[in-house]
């Protein structure tokens, strides 16, 4: 069945957060992403809709799904490059008050606004089985397609909520808080309980002065002498502290 | 004085790579990286063009700088978000072959696409001291603008030259070449030695057979066990082990 032009309309409205809220619900697209949405989390689905090739090859699942001609999906597309598959699914609200965050190494952003940087942290954290982030709520919308993209599907397995510090503290007031700073202790040298709250702040002014006076530790990835550089990205610093604090937990064990 | 439509054309064509190629000039833009390029390449420069009040408060340079309205720097910017001042750059030719691969950790990327991870290796290897970044003819063009804009002004920093991996070796050919694969040797545990080439894939479809054949050693980022994510993003895992083969060699050092 073609895709009446409101339809259209309505999907590509989703790439605007005011829109995302009205109708709370947002866009995934892509061949592998729409397939691996079915099959982990077919309850989120609202529809799909898909060109008339790409169906045959999915595994048997409830969604109903619309096949449509090509020209309309790339209409309706919100990539630069139109994929096989369109899914509109409804936002997901977390309560993180019931995570045990006590047990568990998690990941805090305080208004981090680059959408990639989003979407990737969330791949660095299901990569290293980080099962949390929250983020505060100047942070960028998790339902940014440029987030879900870049998350590779990490979104549907990391947990997601928006809360701020001082309300995950207040809950679980001993959780060890790791700031990541330019100049801390060295991460690879730093001994560090194997759970806590990972701290990372905004791309170009780093985490609040209210954020570093709530945090036990401060930690950094040291540069080289003499380094041209004045900082590493956000993403790339938070994907080799979990490398490193990973590896040190899992030291641990073995 | 204002710039002229044809001005204008000209510094927007240069998004393009064939115009890059044909008048052999890239664009830098932005307050911080144009302040960094004035004064640490301002060889490289050919002209800069600035709204009046950004003037005054550079450190005194060479360079003629041309101050312009800001609706025309508007309109001749590449960026969503127009910044204060635009730089033309001439294309700089490094002679790799005259660089000390065997005495450095260098770093080679095979076929990379994406300008953003490019960018951001460029400012990994800045903050990890890593001089030298090479890549196949086939990856992105460093000169893409926003490879410029995500390195940060590493580019200023870093050497950088195109060559295959089959032309490294015939130069060097005990050179130890390090792959980054999905599975290898654990890169915290593996005992690699301090200089050499880490070869990094295309963020699709990773390193080719033949550069997998022609590498020493396979490494790897180990994921958590059960984790849900097929792989990391390419920077990603570049900034991990760039990471701990330094952390390694400050290690052997101290």
């Amino acid at each position: 069945m073609p895709l009446s032009k409101n339809d259209i309309k309505y999907i590509k409205s989703l790439r605007l957060k005011k829109f995302r809220q009205k109708y709370d619900n947002f866009v995934v697209e892509g061949d592998k992403i729409v397939r691996e949405l079915l099959q982990q989390r077919p309850e989120w689905v609202e529809s799909v809709y898909a060109l008339d090739e790409w169906v045959p090859t999915l595994s048997p699942v409830q969604t109903k799904i619309e096949t449509v001609p090509r020209a309309q999906l790339s209409q309706a597309s919100l990539l630069k490059t139109p994929n096989q598959a369109i899914a509109i699914v409804r936002q997901q609200r977390a309560d993180w008050k019931k995570w045990p965050l006590s047990e568990q190494l998690s990941i805090y952003l305080e208004d981090l606004q680059d959408p990639g940087n989003l979407g990737t942290i969330l791949r660095i954290a299901d990569w290293f089985g980080i099962p949390n982030v929250l983020c505060s709520p100047q942070s960028v919308d998790l339902y940014n397609p440029k987030v879900i993209q870049a998350s590779m599907g990490a979104f549907l397995r990391v947990h997601y909520a928006e809360a701020t510090l001082s309300e995950i503290q207040e809950l679980h007031p001993g959780l060890p808080v790791f700031a990541t700073v330019m100049e801390g202790e060295n991460v690879f040298q730093a001994e560090l309980p194997a759970n806590g709250l990972l701290a990372i702040g905004n791309e170009g002014s780093g985490l609040s002065d209210d954020a570093l006076q709530r945090a036990d530790r401060k930690i950094s990835v040291p540069p080289a002498r003499g380094a041209g550089a004045e900082s590493l990205n956000a993403a790339i610093a938070t994907g080799i502290i979990c490398a490193v604090l990973k590896n040190k937990a899992g030291g641990q064990l073995s």
